[in-house]
């Protein structure tokens, strides 16, 4: 079975290649709030964005396409110690997949201007989802990057 | 340009069919966290889980295997209006992927028993990822699904 995916936009981004982005930043809950960037969909998807405005949030998926192949056990910016690929966020995982939750700023057209960007510049867009009540979730425990997470 | 993505997993789910599931539940912020089921990945993915126990909640993206195709335009199921399909959490999208947030109960190697689940099963996983603090967002908006989600 094989599933095939094709762009839907592309991000516009500050950061221009990954060693740009401070890798500080991941360990903060709020690190790329401040990292404004625009989701432009292509034009035969403007349809898709009726209603969109009224969200604060957005899922983001998107193709991590500097992503080297998967390793199943790889060493994650912010640790020293190999773990599995699925309990990091890394970019070389078995379906080069990213996902990241933005802010809205303002729409137009086919341009979604937002905040919370921690993409580089060109990844293509997969697909936008509101983020709802059903995806906040509280008392979490987050495993080895318990002790390295900034809380804000 | 074009991914190519290949289930890691299935999902197993008391809902054998998408009539199985009460749409009311997506309307209920904690709808669905007595629902339990199991991620099952494939033996070759095994060495990917290593210190996914210490996270208490996962992201899954999975394939929406029985989507009938992208409509732009979509009824959904907690709405009676036409609305654009990235407003909405729809699984006829231009590339049918589904996010949901599970909680992690107990992993018995590649079978991970989680909570939350809404996924029918046989639901092919294509990755899963921890959920951390930078996916926590609070003051959200909910556009049009504001006066129908019940927050709690």
């Amino acid at each position: 079975m094989e599933f095939k995916l094709k762009p839907i936009g592309i991000v516009h981004s500050p950061f221009k290649n990954t060693e740009d982005i401070d890798s500080k930043k991941y360990a903060d809950s709020g690190g790329f709030d401040s990292v404004q960037g625009e989701l432009e969909l292509f034009k035969e998807f403007e349809d898709g964005l009726k209603d969109i405005e009224g969200f604060s949030h957005l899922v983001v998926l998107f193709a991590f396409h500097k992503s080297e192949g998967p390793r199943l056990h790889t060493k994650p910016l912010l640790d020293e110690t190999l773990r599995g690929v699925f309990s990091t966020r890394s970019p070389h995982r078995p379906n080069p997949i990213g996902m990241t939750v933005v802010k809205v700023i303002e729409r137009k057209g086919t341009s979604l201007k937002v905040s919370g960007i921690d993409m580089i510049e060109g990844t293509p867009i997969l697909d936008i989802k509101p983020y709802t009540s059903r995806d906040q979730k509280s008392s979490i425990k987050l495993g080895w990057l318990e002790p390295k997470m900034k809380k804000t």
